[in-house]
C-alpha cells in the first residue's frame, strides 16, 4: 500500500518535540501507525518507500547506539537518505553555536532532523530555527518521546490495553527523560503511574505530575501490572549523591523476590542499556516476564511511524514515486 | 530531465583539484550547472539520479561538518552510494602512507573521491594515483575550489553578475585556502579583488596575485560591493603570532560601523563556521545584508554540479538506468 | 541476471564464522561466485540489486578502514542498506555486555551482521544469539575468513590454480588470524603451506596444522610460488617480546634479495596495512611480482559473494524486487 493510497493521518504537528502537548487521540493514532509498522519491519521491505527522496539528519550531541541505530534503520527502511552527524566530529568544536548549526543544516534543505542534546530545551530552540520536521531523541532530563511511545506500544501489544493498568517506574527518576515522557503519555492513555525510588533520585515536585510516589519497592510494586526499571545514570551524578551500587541494588534493584511483590502476571521493562546487577538482576532481565528485547523491536516500528507521520506534513508530503 | 537527454557539459577535466587551471568559460559553466541544481535541491528529488550506481568516498583527514555534510547530501540526492572515511578511525594510524591509502581505495573502484587534507598538494598526489575523479575539499592553505564556486554562485545570484564588482576579502588571508581559490576565481570572472588584514595575516607576495592590498578596513572597504570575512584560524597559528581577539575585533572585526564604509548595498559573506565577536559581529552576521545562510545552500548545489560534471567524464558517464 | 534466475548456490550455512568447517567444495564455490563478482564490481552497477531491502550492520569493535570499507562498498553495490556501528560511540562504553548488544541488534531485524572483535570466539557467541547471518570480519587471533578467501581468489586468478602450489606465510604468525584462516583454506584446496618466522612469533603447536615450519627465510622461501608477508603487529605485543624493527627487517623483511630465493615467478602478497621497511621493502611491495593492490580489489568481490551467498539462505532469500 503506498502513501498515496493511505488515508492522511490526523497528526497535525510539524515536529515531535515531546509527549507534552499531544492529545490522547494523537498518541493513540501514532501507536496504531506503529503497530502497522511492526509487520513491515519484520518482513522483507522495499514495498513502502514513503521517505524516498527525503533527507533525514541524525544530529547527536550525545552518543547513543540504540536510539541512533533505531532511527537510522527506520529511516532507511522507508527509503530516506540518512546522514549521521556526530558532534565529536563537528564544527561545534570550532566554537559554532547551536543556532549556527541549526541555520547551517536548514540551508541544506533536510526534511527531517532527529536530535539528541544534553540540554533540556535545546531541541525546541533548534525547531524554531529550521523549516523541516524535528524529532526529539532525548533532550537533557526533559523528554524522550519516541521512547515513551515504544514503551506504550509494547505494553498495549502485551496487555491489550493501557487504560486502567498500574505502571511502576522505578529507580533514578531524577535524571530520566524516559520517566518524564512516560508519565505524561501513560497517564494520558489512562494508566495509573507510580514512581519508586530513593528521595535523592526523585525530582522535587514529582507529585504534581499526578503520580503516586513511593520510596519503598515492596509498597510501590504492590498490584503493579508493569514494572519499568530505569538505568542508574551514575555519569550524571556529582560526587556527594552517588549511591553505593551494592546498597542500591539491595533496596531498589529488581530481582525475582522484589518482582514477586507485583501482580503474578506483571511484565518487566527497561529502556536500556542495562546495568546488570545494579538496577536489575540478570535472572529477571532475561526471564519470562521481561519485555526488554521487544521494546527494542517496537522502537524501530515507532520511529518508522513518527518519521512517516511527520513527513506527510511536509510540503509535497503526499509521496514521491 | 535525465542525464542522457541533457547536452554534454564542456568540462573536460578528470578532477577538480583547484580553481587554478580552469578557464573562465569552464568556471561559468559550472556556475550555470549549479544554478540549475539549486531548484533541484529545494524540491522533492529522486527525479534525477545521475549518480545511481556510482560510489562516492568522502576521505577527510581534517574534520569538517559543513563541507562533508554538504558533499554527502549532494551525492545522496543524485543517487550515489556515499561512504564516509574519517581518518581518526583509519589505517593511517597504523602507519599506512597516503599513497597506500590511495592505492587501497583505488582498488575498490570508487567513482568519485572527495578529499580534505591538512597538507597543500596532498590532493594532487592522491589524484595521480587513482583512476577515479578526485575533488579537492580543501588542502592545507592551498585551494578549496567548491567553496570559491559557491561564493561566486551566491554573488552572481544576488548581484546578477560578477564582472566589475569590487570584492573585499578580509582577515586571516594567510591561513585561508578559501581566500586563495576566491582570488583566482573572482578575478577570472572579472571582479576586482582586494585583501584586507594585518601584515602578520597576509601572505608574502600576495600582491603578485593582482589583488589590491589594504591593512586598514576603512580604506579597503570603500566602494566594496561584497565584504567577504574569513575565519580567524587560531588553531593554525603558533604562539608568537596569535593576535589578541579583542584587539583583532577592534581593528578587523566586521560590525555595523565598518560595514557602513562599504557601498550601501554591499553584501556580507563568511565561509563558516563563524567566530562571532571575533571576525564578525552577530548584528551583521544575522543582518539584512548577510548572505551567509545562502552560501550554505549554494554549497549543496555547487557540489551537485561538480559531482555530476565529473561523473559524466567517467567511463560509462552517459548515465545508468 | 537476477537472483531469481540464477541457480541456488550450494552453500548451506547460516553464517560465515571461519574457514574451519567448510568443505573444499564450498570453498571453491565461494571463489567461483567471487570471480563472477569481480566483473560486476568493475563495471557500472545497479544491475544486480540482490540485497535490496536488506539491512547490513557493520559492527566493529576494532577499527579497520580496509575491511569495513570493503564490506560497506560490497553491501551498497548489491543494494543493501548498510549501517556502520563503531564501538567507540556505542553503549558498550556504558557497560552493556556483548550479549546485550547482540540481543539489541537482533531485535532491530537486520539481515546481515559483519563483526570484528578483539576476542577470539566473540563472533561465535554473537552468532548464537541472533536470527540473522553473521560474518566474521576478524576475531582476535582466531579467524578472518574473507581475507583468506580473497587471498585464495587472488592466487587462483594469477596462477590458474591453488592445488600443488607452495605458499610461504612469513612473519608474525603468532598474532595473525589471517595466517590461521589461510592455512586452513589453502591446504584444503591442495596447496602446500609453510610458515616462516622467529620462534617468538610462531604459535606453539603450529606444526600440528600440517604446515612446514621454518625459522629462516632462505630455507623457507626455496621453491615458493607465493610469498605471503604478514604485518608485524607491534600493538599486540607486550614489552619483553617486541623485536627491534631494524633487526626484524634484516632477518625477516622481504626485499629483492630474499625474494630471489623463491621461484623466479613467485608472487608477493600482504593483507595490509603494510609497515614499509619493517616486514616488506617498498621496492618489492610496489614491484612487478606484487599482488597487493589486486588483493584489495578481490576483497570487495569476495565480500559481495559472501553477502549474497548468505542472503540467499535468509527467509525470503530468493530475492526482492
Amino acid at each position: 500500500m503506498t502513501a498515496n493510497a493511505r488515508p492522511k493521518l490526523d497528526f497535525p504537528h510539524r515536529h515531535l518535540l515531546g509527549i507534552e502537548g499531544l492529545s490522547p487521540f494523537e498518541m493513540a493514532h501514532l501507536l496504531d501507525l506503529a503497530d502497522e509498522a511492526v509487520d513491515l519491519n519484520r518482513q522483507v521491505r522495499k514495498e513502502r518507500k514513503t521517505l524516498a527522496g527525503r533527507t533525514q539528519i541524525n544530529l547527536f550531541f550525545e552518543n547513543s547506539t540504540r536510539t541512533q541505530s533505531s532511527f537510522e534503520i527506520a529511516g532507511k527502511r522507508l527509503g530516506a537518505d540518512v546522514m549521521n552527524m556526530a558532534v565529536a566530529s563537528s564544527s561545534i568544536k570550532k566554537g559554532e553555536t547551536l543556532l549556527d548549526t541549526a541555520a547551517t543544516l536548514n540551508a541544506m534543505h533536510p526534511d527531517l532532523i532527529v536530535v539528541r542534546h544534553h540540554a533540556a530545551g535545546a531541541v525546541h530552540l533548534l525547531a524554531r530555527k529550521v523549516d523541516c520536521a524535528v524529532i526529539n531523541a532525548g533532550d537533557g532530563a526533559h523528554e524522550h518521546p519516541t521512547q515513551a511511545l515504544l514503551d506504550a506500544l509494547t505494553i498495549r501489544r502485551n496487555k491489550g490495553r493501557i487504560e486502567g493498568l498500574i505502571v511502576a517506574i522505578c529507580g533514578d527518576v531524577l535524571h530520566s527523560r524516559v520517566a518524564r515522557s512516560n508519565i505524561i503519555l501513560l497517564q494520558a492513555l489512562g494508566a495509573r503511574v507510580r514512581v519508586i525510588g530513593p528521595s535523592t533520585l526523585l525530582p522535587r515536585g514529582i507529585d504534581r505530575f499526578g503520580v503516586e510516589v513511593f520510596r519503598n519497592m515492596r509498597e510501590g510494586l504492590k498490584d503493579a501490572d508493569i514494572v519499568m526499571m530505569l538505568r542508574l545514570q551514575l555519569e550524571r551524578m556529582n560526587g556527594s549523591f552517588v549511591p553505593s551500587v551494592k546498597e542500591y541494588f539491595h533496596f531498589f534493584g529488581l530481582d525475582a523476590e522484589k518482582l514477586s511483590w507485583a501482580k503474578p502476571d506483571a511484565l518487566v521493562m527497561h529502556p536500556g542499556p542495562m546495568n546488570r546487577g545494579v538496577e536489575i538482576d540478570s535472572e529477571v532481565a532475561d526471564g519470562a516476564q521481561s519485555l526488554i528485547r521487544e521494546q527494542v523491536e517496537m522502537g524501530v516500528a515507532v520511529r518508522m511511524a513518527v518519521l512517516e507521520a511527520l513527513a506527510r506534513n511536509l510540503p509535497n508530503g503526499g509521496g514521491v514515486s
